[in-house]
């Protein structure tokens, strides 16, 4: 096997000691004679597995009682939907901050079911920072704020959590949840897609405060209604047992790195070492705000263009693979995630540094 | 490892050939030193393998050209609300088949939607056969006729396809799917939840004939519309890659035992063997009227319900796994999916046969 660093934003790379006991259980679980893709979600072997890894996020996450963990499908591109059809009938509105792309998805989703509000929008900025708070014009009968603590494809975080009273706080966190503490109880829902930091692309981890269940009308399909997985402790329907058992692999081992204290260590570490390479010199640039640059999602263009080929043929050749940045940004993208070991950042770091003197 | 049958309904076994391949290359696929759950879905090597699996599909089922053919989530539950959000628009009204748990299922979601019409059912024959076509009351202004050619749980099954004229005819084929050749052009739509006959739950394949694209109503969730995921090759957002990829193991393993035809082939004679050895005796019961009955799932009782526990764990102790029935029926039942050997039911057969001696 090669020894790669992959540093695909999703689909992303995962833990290596979680691989090989996926794969070393892959035929035959804990002497099950079957797969955990074989076997009946509502067997007895599937139940604990199931009931492990919600218990190990619970515990990382700190999430309290009143907060119901779902493990659904759909991404949260479907959550986009799922939100303003469980939570916006209340009162027919909701607020949506615009930080990206990923934001700009959600606005353009919710307006499907109700008014939505752009109360605030780094867009002027090209989204290189997040909006100072104090220039968000909160409505107070908006039904929820939406934010995206974390743009994939800008790079651009959120290091703090907005304040929104009685008004419930929903985050899309797909590309920064378990990458540092949270406190869970700021929130009425949190959502995430699991292909960045939590397991493979088909699950969807959902928590909702319980308050905010039941709220969806009868023509929501019962498949959108957070009512329904949360009725049927997310096995309304056949869900991605695959997913969910790797995602549980994925919470013991975060729990046995030392929690999620010790990976926000270690997310800072490592992206402040990137950015300080970035910044060394003009040969590299990332345009975001120093306050607002992304721990997990590292964008950073080289100052001549011509050379990204290159940048990305060295790089490959170093093991160092999937560098390149998204289609509407260009240059170079290094996503960090938890599974990322901080000697890849370092080779990263050695490999710009050598194709700079190269080349500069 | 312990090599056992695994007869559950669903997720279900699967192609041991396929699940070894899938564990060879689980961490380095074709020594792109990634898995291929780790790699981003846009790149060229899942671009790949994505067209793969469709292709091999296509050729499979003989799909013809104006069929487009989604990978997706959310399973057959999904399709329930997406079917009449697509296609109901254009009357109002849909016409039902109701043969079972699923069969209602799928009328319950339909029913937010329009008016749903029962065209047939077979419940006051406590769904043991599926309904004689000429009771069938089709109305002339169906946007669509729904119906369930293999019932899961009461393990009946349709052996014709219905004719429906000009109306789309719409079926769930999760049970059935791939386990004989069928004319896709008789119908509108096909779905089918991978975790039967394909590969694991969190994949659901959907095959629509092209002019029912593009129907649905602007309020329509955009991970329901068809045409979003026709429109982006079913990568609108992050698809399920890792089920796609096993799916198309399938897929070729399918087309390795000799395609559709050879699977139909074995498929009946399976069944065959084993509906022969529940009519043996009385010790065995089938309910289910001899031209209705499932080849995929096969219920069964003991004429002695007191005896069930025992030959489960007689059943497990010979490494015949998953017999179980479901909850609402009681009983066995032993899912004869394509990827259970021949041999599995030869065995099943002969521990029933012995069974059956010591306690009859």
């Amino acid at each position: 096997m090669v020894s790669t660093y992959n540093f695909s934003a999703g689909p992303a790379m995962l833990p290596e000691a979680v691989m090989r006991q996926a794969q070393g259980e892959m035929l035959d679980w804990h002497g099950s004679g079957m797969s955990i893709m074989e076997m009946s979600h509502r067997g007895k072997e599937f139940m604990s597995v199931a009931a492990q890894a919600e218990a190990d996020l619970r515990d990382l996450m700190a999430i309290p009682e009143q907060y119901k963990v779902m493990f659904l499908q759909g991404g949260a591109s479907t959550q986009f939907a799922m939100v303003p059809l469980n939570l916006m009938g209340k009162t027919g509105k909701a607020d949506y901050i615009n930080t990206g792309m990923w934001s700009k998805k959600a606005i353009a989703e919710g307006k499907r079911y109700g008014a939505v509000q752009v109360a605030a929008t780094s867009e002027s900025d090209h989204f290189c920072c997040v909006p100072d708070f104090a220039s968000w014009s909160l409505s107070q009968d908006a039904a929820y704020v939406h934010y995206t603590p974390n743009e994939t494809i800008g790079g651009v975080e959120f290091h703090w959590v907005p304040e929104t009273g009685d008004v419930p706080l929903v985050a899309d966190m797909s590309s920064t949840i378990l990458s540092r503490p949270i406190d869970v109880s700021r929130f009425g829902v949190i959502y995430a897609g699991a292909q960045k930091n939590i397991g493979p692309a088909g699950l969807t981890v959902v928590i909702v405060r319980e308050d905010l269940i039941g709220l969806a009308a009868d023509s929501v399909p019962a498949m959108m209604n957070y009512k329904t997985h949360v009725d049927a402790g997310s096995m309304y329907n056949t869900p991605p047992t695959y997913g969910w058992y790797l995602a549980g692999l994925v919470f013991a081992w975060v729990k046995a790195q030392g929690g999620l204290a010790a990976m926000g260590q270690i997310s800072e570490r490592k992206a402040g070492k990137l950015y300080a390479a970035i910044d060394r010199s003009d040969f590299y640039q990332n345009p975001v705000q120093k306050d607002c640059r992304s721990w997990m999602n590292v964008p950073f263009t080289l100052a001549d263009s011509a050379l990204d080929t290159d940048f990305l043929v060295g790089a490959k050749a170093e093991n160092l693979l999937t560098l390149k940045g998204h289609r509407s940004v260009g240059g170079m993208r290094a996503s960090l995630y938890n599974a990322m070991p901080e000697a890849g950042v370092d080779a990263l770091i050695n490999y710009m540094a050598e194709f700079e003197r190269q080349k500069g």
